[in-house]
């Protein structure tokens, strides 16, 4: 049995008790094991001992350069990682190569900032700012290293691009990392963190790997560490409700569930590129990663006199998708990641479908192809319909981690459209989709306040749209309420989450001369 | 008995049972009673369905202009504010001053803001940014308003800027205000929002205020609330525990305990401006509000071989400090607020004294002028002496929230002090008096991460410098780990606390259109 051990204070151990194990979600064949690693309170100490300070020690310009070495890594093992995605999952080689070429992308965008912002440790934020009589007594903001650690706690589904995209922005600030992966997807976090040691891409203590449980990890955390959480609303409570948590201040940074709405503008004619860019769109996002991309459409809302359109379309493109196992060519979408994700997906359609009706897809129940019977945790794309969006509560108000999306007919007004958003209570993203400027500035009005991004599809951008289920490095990931209330990535905002903002009060010119 | 009521839903109401009575501290005379005000579901409804959408519906220009009309009001009863910040506060006239004109200032600050902001309701967070192939596939981050409310829970110190500092930014956001100010100390601010009130500053539902328990205040918070808190950690911790901000991802801005350092530096002779300077503001911080402000210094860092001659000039300085009724012109420094104050601080300098050398003011015992034998909360004020800055747990870990200060002898090193400054475990300032650059840019590069403001005391401002203990609002107000790990005021960043912050990506000419 392979053993998925824990890099740790600057070597590779492989833990005591048998804590998991990981398998092949389309087959069930056991592939390897995590295991329980005892206090981490030395793992704690080198980062802060011994990451922390040669990172500090380094640039901007230094530390871009530790990201580029690592996005190289992942470059130079690319088929490798793919096919370990596939196997431990669940993925297509399309689904796998969004993962992998999303992490590899991920870093060598911060590499290049890094580069941008050059041979400093300061980063000024802010221009100067007069606050005595003269121009003499200065303000400066500046964003300064967080004398701390980086505590990841990573979602199964993006096991390359759930490490990276948190590693990048840390590390660029100078923060150490502590990187726990799900257990049940851990493989290709694993052999990346294999690789980048391997490569000798980063300072010691830059970069430990937790693989297992996180154990007395968060006993450990101080004021100036940094939680960084994605996954469920339920673990994400626990984790800041934790008593050190709480007590200490650590700063929390979390992306939790989120019903991501796409709304189709009264004035969009299916036949249109706007229209078909929505098609696309939706069924993407229910199929890409079997539907287990925290950014996909669960709810979406279609102008009432259009719906029966809209759900005959979807369904024809649905009814095309292949479902078996992902490492066959013919195969469009693979299994759910773990068999208690295809038990909650499964609950959670029937649940939806006390209260909607079916257009695709029953229940989920699906014959995959090229796998052993009874073997495999997979549910088919599934999609329901309501006629009542403001009165389904079951629409709005738990997301269904899967190829699950509903069809909801709305009045076709940006007021009620931002309002049926909103009964998603905090999104990660929400898309619409309308050529009517007038329209489209309603509904930004009211829906931006809550939520992370706002997806605004048309017919000018639909021929390079990556669509609303791309997290980009350049724009901010996280929402508010349900989705967490934290931020990722967008450029340099991402960084500035691992980054201690600090005014300084003084001369004017001691302080230009500080940012210089 | 006046029955300091609460403004809910519209309208003032004197609640049920008796909560708490307000006094003088100088004299114990009784002032007031604050009640219970039931359930307050009501109160923050009517702050969702009432005051956002008006706040909401307003340009930032607009908002500007509510809160110059609530620092008019301020302006127009000063010499009354002031009277009862003397009675109820413990307050020195000059101590009344500085937090009322200070509330009257910082929104005066934030109503320019306003104006500038101008005429949106969206701000532009950086520029348009190219995620496509070509510039036409575009992100634009944005600030939108949080369609939620903004809770209040302020400190007994300043209840006329902590209610002022919190409620420009988040009125100039657009969020609708619940006010709880401290029981103890609440004249000055149930005054300020009857003065709002009857003129008739604010759009309904805009701004209430609950005199009184929080009762059931925080279950009722969602998603897009915030939850500004000014206060000592342990109740920090209650509230940043709730379970219903937990749960609901309730954004929490926090400003608690701080060990505010100052440090001279090698370089600075105590006859030069720079030392003359440092002088001033440690005396100031140690009277001024007879120690009780979040920002006053606590220990002070002093190379070894100047020790002896700063405990001497600053022991000068304190033996010539009146003590006693507030009210009384001669007197320099009133008691502290609360009898429990009393308490906190007495058995704080009996745990320094068991650390600490005697500079001046012994245990703390003081026999005020104008009061009668035996009445009022005072404490005199305290130096004590530290030689082993390093080895002293006590000087480090422990706020006393009073007229106390510990001078500490250290090697003279700029990274021995930023390490000292650290041990304080984060905090909300800390200053540095030198005028060695090469010295500052060393103290700033380890010491920053520390804490939301470095105040760099120096010879070219010491004419015009405010001193560390004052928050400007043009400059960052919190600080990491002990301090809370909140941000406020620094400006339009002070605002952002109340926003959500969103990425709109498309068509960049839609974009634009949008930020405009």
């Amino acid at each position: 049995m392979k053993i998925l051990g824990s890099y740790l204070c600057g070597a590779w151990s492989t833990g005591g008790a048998t804590a998991g194990t990981l398998v092949n979600p389309a087959t069930e064949e056991v592939l390897a094991e995590v295991r329980g690693a005892g206090s981490l309170g030395p793992a704690v100490a080198h980062a802060r001992d011994r990451g922390g300070p040669a990172l500090r020690g380094l640039t901007y310009a230094a530390r871009g350069q530790v990201l580029a070495a690592m996005a190289k890594v992942i470059h130079g093992a690319r088929e490798e990682l793919i096919a370990l995605a596939v196997a431990n999952g669940g993925n297509t080689r399309g689904d796998a190569k969004f993962d992998i070429d999303g992490a590899a992308g991920t870093l060598a965008h911060y590499a290049e900032l890094g580069a941008r912002l050059g041979e400093r440790r300061l980063l000024a934020d802010g221009e100067p700012i007069q606050v005595g009589r003269t121009a003499r007594m200065a303000g400066q903001h500046v964003w300064a290293p967080r004398p701390g650690v980086a505590v990841f706690v990573n979602a199964f589904n993006f096991p390359a691009w759930g490490i990276a995209e948190k590693a990048a922005c840390a590390l660029l600030a100078g923060m150490p990392v502590i990187a726990k992966p799900a257990s049940a997807t851990a493989l290709v976090a694993h052999r990346l963190a294999e690789l980048w040691v391997e490569a000798g891409c980063l300072p010691e203590g830059a970069l430990q790997l937790l693989c297992g449980p996180a154990g007395d990890l968060l006993d450990h955390l101080r004021g100036p560490d940094v939680l960084s959480f994605t996954g469920s609303s339920d673990t994400a409570r626990v984790l800041r409700g934790h008593p050190v948590v709480v007590a200490e201040s650590v700063r929390v940074n979390v992306e939790a569930d989120s019903l991501n709405a796409a709304v189709l503008g009264p004035d969009v004619e299916l036949s249109s590129e706007t229209g078909q860019l929505f098609l696309v769109d939706v069924v993407r996002d229910m199929t890409q990663k079997t539907g287990q991309k925290c950014t996909a459409i669960r709810r979406v809302m279609v102008p009432a006199a259009r719906a029966d359109e809209v759900c005959d379309a979807i369904r024809d493109r649905l009814a095309a998708i292949a479902v078996g196992d992902p490492a066959r060519e013919d195969v469009r979408m693979g299994p759910v990641a773990t068999a208690a994700q295809r038990r909650d997906v499964l609950a959670g359609i029937a649940r939806l479908a006390e209260a909607t009706a079916s257009v695709h897809g029953g229940l989920g129940e699906v014959t995959p192809v090229g796998v052993p019977a009874g073997k495999g945790f997979f549910v088919g794309p599934v999609l329901r319909r309501t006629d009542d969006a403001a009165g389904c509560d079951a629409l709005h108000d738990r997301e269904v981690f899967g190829p699950v999306s509903t069809i909801a007919a709305y009045g076709g007004g940006a007021a009620e459209a931002a309002a049926l958003v909103a009964r998603g209570a905090g999104g990660l993203v929400a898309s619409a989709y309308s050529d009517d400027r007038a329209w489209v500035t309603g509904f930004v009005a009211e829906a931006a306040g809550w939520n992370g991004r706002l997806y605004l599809g048309s017919q000018k951008m639909a021929a390079q749209s990556p669509g609303p289920g791309t997290a980009l490095p350049h724009l901010l990931h996280g929402g508010p309420g349900r989705a967490g209330g934290g931020e990722e990535l967008g450029g340099v905002r991402g960084v500035e989450r691992y980054l201690q903002r600090c005014a300084l009060e003084g001369d004017a010119s001691v302080l230009k001369a500080l940012v210089e």
